[in-house]
């Protein structure tokens, strides 16, 4: 179709490291083994719809800036499908295997609940279409439970119930979507479950509401037999002033306290992470540690800004680090990486799009390279494990057992006199090394 | 004794706030009640020996500033006896009723454990008598698990199960001390269980090595008939890159993780809040809805510095709703306001001490009167109340006692076509609202 | 007229601390004289149309929830005279004697320059009316040059010289409006001046464009006879991920070097102060120490927040320090406070504005009275002159004088052997001090 | 010498990318052509003193970890001459072009000036001797005025100006010093000069203390000849609060003010520049924009960590881009890259000092190669030099040539209708291509 936003660019194939044609891939081979699986199925990549083709390039201080077709008109279930196309020729072209959206990404808010269900069902036979066409599959549906003015107090946590029922009802449908689409998983954010200030707020009550309503969801899932993985997505601030999923160990926290920790992973976002003072790997790796590591959402984050700025990851030795954690972790089951990241507000030409994408894509790669080599090379991994090997010794199993009592240990030190040994850290070491595989 | 670096100073009394000495008490009337009880009884000052009485004044940059007799006596089990007299002195003519320390504050480290147990027997003899002669209570003791080179690696958490046998052993000891002198808790600061890079650490590994050191703990505690409470104080870094004791909430999800959240309690500093992103009051708010609220370690930090300033604390606004909090969580029972403060490098003179701690007190006094104002008046109670109303009536019922699954929801907003109606959250008029009681 | 947004409440007056009314000043007593001038001149309050008449409550994550009647008219300019009434009802009501305002706040931006300007004049002529009736004062007039998408890449400082065209247009085109209403000021916030990324920016011609463009505007401020001050409005980052003008300092290295430094003075923003790092307080005193200190835009940060807040002041402490740092740098001259601060997003009621607003004068009203005290009593500045004492004998004197060199000064230490002797800082001791005050 | 801590280590050699020697050299190859010139004499690489050999391993919370013989010597001159055989066997060893160093790192301080100056005297002879036999250079000097108490209130900015005169003392001596050594510039980093609290502070009065000495350091330098460049070191704030030279724009505002923004440059530091919230970039980039580049203190930070880590760097991509700035702006002409970076607390072997600053130089090789790249590739420079194009056209030159007033460029866009056409900032497709070269 000669209209398409997109009509300049044809579809982006692996060409290698030299090739100069910036609409290529250099190191995103899908096909290449990796530790005996698929590049592209390691990587499992998304494109997340809110970002690519919702956003207008507005900002807090500025109108939109991008000028995509489906903004122009007025008809907004038109409009929805016009968008939808662009989308689809833009997962086709870039070839990602996965996508990810919010009911309201998709398909226009109606007056009620029941027109925006309907308006949801219309548009959804025609996204079965366009998967059916292209093999593009649902990583994970999610529900918006945060940009309506209804929302402005929180979802679940809000001071009342009738809007702790419209999200129920809201997150019951895009279960329901989720399901029908074939989701690998479904994502929670709690966008604005948290608050501006204690002042005005019952922090005790609210998290009660929001273990109930994730109560909730769990049981709605189990019985209408949807298998995939319930996530939630941690993030310390940013609409509200403090979050309740602040970080992985927050929501790991919460998790157990409503004895919930079976039922939800969680979903890790690189920008999130760093704005909860931890770095990517921490929380990917204490995610992991605790059983409840379940998707990414890749994108990064500038260190010297306050804010979610949401940008494409470019930084091969941080994506290394984190794919040899996941890897070591075994990997993603029904997880993937989905691209929440977007364009900067003057990369307004849809070419610009692409780049993106292509971008993270090869970024991936080469921190999926690097890992690989890091994994296979060995070193890095003896290195822990001698740094630890006491405590495979006779009195490290003994402590670890829980044989030996605090007295005990200390009469062992008392009598033998005990001085133990200083030994390096060898940190600057062990970061050359890292520098061979990157 | 005529030398004494207090000599100058008297006994601190209250003289009311018009009073022009400043080596009074403008606010902090030990006697006066407040909602039933004595102010002294609400705050449960306590002075800490390791800023005030062992920290030479020194920092990263530059050697000590402070000129006290005891850092000029060679003997160190002399330096101790000295240093014991001055601190307290200090704690009787401020009027202090309880001080905290470290196992090694208050008696050097010798050679070998076994020697550095006799220091400690040696002196407690000592504070045993000052504490009968004062009636000075021991709010906490304390072992320091993180200044010697042999933890340099953590200690708990270490990767050589010898140093973790050393740190038990230590423990062992200040918790049979802190029992002798009747101390009303015990506190574990995870001063170097953290890590400096993810590169050589096995984060799980260190996660169920503190798990086994703190089952330890509460088995020894239980063993010896210690009735005071087990506390963890969070700190998210410094000195290490990641303390795994990062807030309240990581100590949460770590004490549920190893079956401990009925055998500890948390420690809370100002200044480690802020430093994990979270406010004072949100800190100890959500210490007290999950049953783990102890104790609290009261100082500031400077919000546009990135470590730990230990200042001694001067915003009555803060700490009104941090009491106010405190309050109507039921107050303390064994924990109490310890000032885990340090004078500015600057203020050399002895007096400082005094100035320092006097306006600390009073500071806390007037909190603690602006927050029995604000639970007296209960205005700001009955906005919260009124706020969540809602949750009191039918479909709240429902809900929170999980008679209503998300389909019941669901389909009560689609079939009566509920859209809620939005109520201001009343931020400004509550902001002026707290003006009245500061 | 009974459908006016504001028509539940009164004028707004003094009734003393006591009063219970929250629609009343508790402090704000506008007659009372301090330090020989009314308190309202010393103040100079402004209310500022952007956050308290433009913005509907939206942010990145969500729709506005304001419902502000002018939101619902679709002719611009009907909507324009709508909230134009409706805006200095609010001043009145609220006894603000200033106002400020961008061009595009007051009336809506055309097709063209030339039509946006004729949309201006047709509200300004309306604007001078409602001043005229009111008594309403201009404080500063200023261009928006950052939210329309043709200023996305900077407006003096961007890649395209017509857009500085553009910009040079819109700011002559307010600078006349400005000039006609008397404004007493001219602000100039780089708004989008500054950049995404190094990679694609010439730092050093940016700056020369904009060098260039101030010097314009002063050049056209003297040609026209406008006798108000200059201000250039700092802020270190947000919307660019890093702003030319960062913070006073940087402001002041910039007009230095473009020669600019007796033609501008800054606008301080509390907010921004934090954001690059420093107190308010700080850039306050450094702006007036180096000869460019002209205005405030008051409000507050969140200092675990790391975005523009812009939230109404309520820390009585922090304004008492400001305004004893201006009231010693002798005032105001043609600056003010302007209320850059806007209403949180869930505060959706009309009354809230007055109850934001009244928060904000008491706490300016409080902080002022706190510094009369201060300065009145003495006591403060006696310590500072006390310490600095040194500097007004004879050594001081010939340091400053020049009199001596490095050798001389060299050659008294190593003759006199020299050793200074160490005096405390006192700064707890100024700070109980403080505490008297406020 | 057996005893040597270093004995287990040869001299370090380059051995190409693919060696599997940790102790060795994989990208430095100093007599690589780089653009014409030998890497060498590109990177100018220096090894400091006080980290690496006077440090101790020490923190505010715990005692020194390395075990270095000079720490155990207890007469101070001959430890001094222990230390200095030690680093100039490890400057050797490791091929450093240059080392840098405080008068009280290489000398110890004496009772008075003068005996510190005999101190400096006796060892400043070995030093000689050993910059003869080895070839090493000096790339600058400087004198520590912030670890002795006397200095706790600042040196220069010290209320008392014995304490002045005393810093004078120093930095004359120092300068003589490092004139007699050849030394290529010499440093002023401002320790204390700074504040801890504005209520004790005239920070006017400060400055032009600061102004003064300033002033006669460079009086001084001319007297004496030395024709070396003095340069000032930015960091915004540690130890102090607040410190004058916050950043780089701090720091030029500072000299313009005083006039000597002729006499000095500025040395940043990677560290220092992002605690104030700047990349490291950046403040390369600004200082060269302003004619005031001079050197570089080489290390790099923590971002998630509010102090000075000084870490090596490991950033290739930080130091391409900023190695890039640098060759842009024609290179370094006295300045270099001093490696002011420190071991982590538990790296105790001699051989992890070898690691560290080979993992340093290394990295630096890589980033200059990789900056080598993008300035012979050009495609980066055209894409700037395109986007703004237009300045080169006949309005650009206008505009700049001062020809076209305000209302010139108004009545331009008014009557030309002008709407400038939006073009993409390309940000993106930029970092792609970065990409390519590191």
């Amino acid at each position: 179709m000669s209209e398409s936003v997109f009509w300049r660019v044809d579809k982006i194939r692996y060409e290698g490291p030299e090739s100069d044609n910036p609409l290529s891939f250099r190191y995103y081979d899908k096909d290449r083994r990796v530790l005996g699986k698929r590049l592209e199925d390691h990587l499992r990549v998304a494109v997340c719809y809110w970002h690519s083709f919702n956003w207008t390039g507005f900002d807090v201080f500025g109108a939109g800036t991008f000028d995509r077709p489906w903004f122009r008109v007025s008809n907004q279930l038109e409009a929805a499908e016009m968008k939808l196309k662009a989308a689809f020729e833009f997962f086709e072209k870039l070839g990602a295997p996965f996508f990810t959206f919010h009911d309201r990404d998709i398909a226009p808010e109606g007056a009620t609940l029941k027109e925006s269900n309907a308006n949801l069902d219309r548009i959804i036979d025609k996204v079965e279409v366009e998967m059916q066409r292209t093999g593009v599959r649902l990583l994970w549906g999610t529900a918006n439970l945060f940009s309506h003015p209804r929302y402005m107090g929180g979802a679940a946590t809000n001071p009342d119930p009738e809007i702790f029922a419209y999200a129920a009802g809201q997150v019951r449908k895009m279960l329901d979507v989720t399901h029908r689409l074939n989701g690998e998983n479904y994502v929670l954010w709690g966008g604005r479950e948290g608050y501006e200030t204690l002042l005005n707020t019952d922090m005790k009550r609210e998290a009660d509401q929001l273990g109930r309503f994730l109560s909730l969801v769990a049981d709605y899932k189990h019985k209408i037999g949807f298998k995939g993985t319930l996530l939630i997505e941690p993030k310390p601030k940013e609409p509200t002033k403090h979050q309740y999923d602040y970080d992985t160990a927050s929501v790991y926290a919460f998790l157990q306290r409503y004895r919930l920790e079976r039922e939800y992973a969680v979903n890790i976002e690189a920008n999130h992470a760093i704005l909860s003072g931890h770095s990517f790997q921490h929380e990917v790796a204490y995610a992991i540690q605790n059983g409840i590591f379940g998707s990414i959402d890749m994108n990064r984050g500038d260190y010297l800004l306050g804010w979610d700025t949401d940008q494409f990851p470019n930084d091969v030795q941080e994506i290394a680090l984190v794919m040899y954690t996941i890897l070591k972790g075994g990997g993603f089951t029904t997880g993937g990486m989905n691209f929440d990241a977007k364009l900067r507000r003057q990369s307004i030409d849809p070419e610009d799009l692409f780049h993106a994408h292509i971008g993270g894509m090869d970024t991936l790669a080469r921190g999926l390279l690097a890992a690989e080599k890091m994994i296979t090379d060995g070193r890095l991994d003896a290195i822990v494990q001698e740094r630890y090997a006491g405590w495979k010794g006779e009195l490290g199993e003994r402590i670890l057992s829980g044989k030996a009592s605090l007295a005990d240990l200390s009469d062992l030190v008392l009598e033998k006199g005990i001085e133990p040994k200083a030994r390096s850290g060898r940190q600057e070491f062990i970061e050359n090394l890292l520098a061979r595989y990157v």
